[in-house]
């Protein structure tokens, strides 16, 4: 590739500011490594069940190819209503839900509705590095709080996100269940960091894309939507990605009170304007006839999670706490400090594609997170290779 | 819809500052008319045709749902290369396009390239709304620079823009052919533009997409490919949508140096995560197999231009310089100066729905613009609607 320094140097410095993507980086280079078995990305190894994509194909066979609703059709966010209720007992209000182009511009957006630029966005680490990335590009600072990390895992302590708190924060960005640390808020983490949303007259952006990967026993981990008020500041963002197998689809979506509906339809108009009438028809199908395939999703996680706690906890370089929530295994290994340089030598000596921790934020470096949302061969496969390259 | 002021109130000031769009809200208004036929939207009557929508078919039955290359599947950025190499003579170099959500993406990927919060963009006007509220997001000022409108349409006084750049001025948006006026610019006009630039230190983001409906005589419009350096400061932005009746599609691309790549590359990363490979499929039959359809297209607005400046022309209420590119035809009503007004009376009486100059930006005003990329009839009879309305 042609270096030009100088026109590279005109850019804007937000542009200049954003990091490359520490697990892209890795894809890359492990894409070469052939035998390579890659459980670097958050997505398994199931395609899209054909009764979604279907929908879609008939959707473009009957010429639904031009310019539609910018919130999204009516149809779809009819579905989503219903879909949160059945999962959250909210009330179904079609007016709270707007589809967008992925979970990832469903955080563009809802940043851009809280944050100008050298405005500060709190964000609880570990974390998956696209949402600190999101803030740079409109010139805002994401803010760090550190998690603590002990025997059982990360917790959250809320009074370091109070210290943290000064005039120029607009927005905290908590992901719960957390990708990559498996953490999950309890009810009283959300009352808490509500609380100090409150009294701050702070947003909340609330991830809670993994709900359904939920391993403590209920059908879905707790949601703010369990302690919070019709007026709290809170912008939900989500995606069809993760339950219904659609990673590579780009569709996602937004929610919060109807009454920011025209702000978030402009937003949506002047980034992308909308998603394709074709796509949404899969969403549907998703929505409406998905559940079983969803409680698969969820069984295959369950065993490759059961699966990764059971062999890698056996080694004893291993310090792994099983995860409550999401579908990875956030681990350490004993004596080896560097998270990137580890994930390149088992790439090159286990034939196993991991991402390191060093691209997951502040006290994440030592980590690396895999991805056991797949059959159970795979997964067993891919840890026995560490487990066996970890006894060398 | 419920109104919260004080939720309202506590979003970012960029946020609230975005207009509705003038377009939307006309066809909203006329949505509810029966039997308005509707030249409002700058799409065309024909659907996708079926060898494009067919490639995105296959293509998800092979179960290509799956994460993929952030700048764009390398078959796609190999077509794209090959097109431009058609069409402008340019080198065939796949490692300039960027594959992403749209022509508005597009731009929202070039603005943030180039311009930070407080910064300025010049927008020659009238213009295609969406590219100053792109600048709004971003917290950045667009500066209209008036054309001037006489007997042969509007033209671009280059000294104007000149007058305009101060110390926070960073990039110029220049659409040629314009939507909505069919003004091109002339090789002339783009030397002056791109002077004025190189002087000033400035960006030129490019929207050159609806070059091929040129009525001048030539395959496509001048372009700034044809009087640039490869170091100029130039990002194009380009789309599906128009040549390949795939407006609904949302997908399109970034054409810019080479070694701005991996800063594109973080764009599309942390805003919408790339794009779907079925849907890039699509793209490659467009570009590979879509000449044939394309000139189609642009036959049918080549009649449907003559139709619609034989029939308005006629009148002598009517105020109408044939546009040289484009597929719009932007006139004036004497004695209607409110042309949103205009719009909707139209709506109601004439069953004709038509894009109010309201919003287009200054000195758009008084103006209606219509899109005739559609099959004769349809023209014949809206703008028949039309001049008889005008003769009541």
């Amino acid at each position: 590739m042609t270096t030009n320094k100088k026109l590279f140097d005109a850019l804007s410095a937000s542009a200049k500011s954003l990091p490359e993507s520490g697990i892209v980086e890795l894809m890359n280079y492990g894409r070469r490594r052939e035998g390579t078995v890659a459980l670097w990305a958050g997505e398994g190894d199931l395609p899209t069940p054909d009764f979604i994509s279907d929908a879609a194909a008939r959707s473009l066979k009957s010429g639904e190819t031009f310019y539609t609703w910018q919130r999204g059709i009516p149809e779809l966010r009819e579905q989503l209503a219903l879909y949160h209720h059945r999962l959250y007992g909210v009330p179904a209000d079609p007016e709270r839900y707007f589809v967008c182009g992925s979970g990832m511009q469903a955080i563009q957006i809802a940043f851009a509705m809280t944050t100008s630029a050298g405005d500060e966005v709190i964000i609880p680490s570990p974390t998956w590095p696209n949402a600190a990335a999101a803030a740079l590009v409109i010139g805002a600072k994401p803010v760090y709080v550190e998690m603590d990390f002990g025997a059982n895992g990360f917790s959250l302590d809320p009074s370091k996100i109070e210290k943290l708190i000064n005039s120029r924060t607009r927005t905290i960005f908590l992901n719960t269940p957390s990708n990559p640390s498996g953490w999950v808020a309890t009810l009283d983490d959300l009352k808490s960091v509500l609380a100090l949303a409150r009294k701050h007259g702070l947003w909340i952006v609330a991830d809670e894309i993994y709900a359904r990967f939920y391993w403590k026993g209920a059908e879905r981990s707790p949601s703010f939507r369990d302690v919070m008020e019709p007026e709290d500041r809170i912008i939900f963002v989500n995606t069809f990605s993760k339950n219904w197998a659609m990673t590579g689809w780009r569709i996602g979506w937004v929610e919060t009170h109807p009454s920011l509906a025209q702000v978030v339809e402009n937003l949506i108009q002047y980034s992308t304007s909308g998603v394709a009438v074709f796509m949404q028809r899969a969403g549907i199908a998703a929505l409406d006839k998905g559940e079983n395939f969803v409680r698969h999703m969820i069984e295959r996680s369950r065993k490759g999670r059961e699966i990764t706690v059971n062999v890698l906890g056996k080694s004893n370089r291993v310090r792994l706490a099983p995860p409550d929530g999401a579908f990875y295994a956030f681990f350490s290994v004993e004596g080896e400090r560097d998270s990137r340089a580890l994930a390149m030598k088992l790439i090159d000596e286990a034939g196993v594609g991991l991402a390191p921790g060093t691209a997951f934020g502040p006290g994440a470096e030592p980590f690396l997170r895999l991805c056991f949302a797949r059959g159970p061969e795979s997964v067993e496969l891919v840890v026995n290779r560490i487990a066996d390259w970890l006894k060398r």
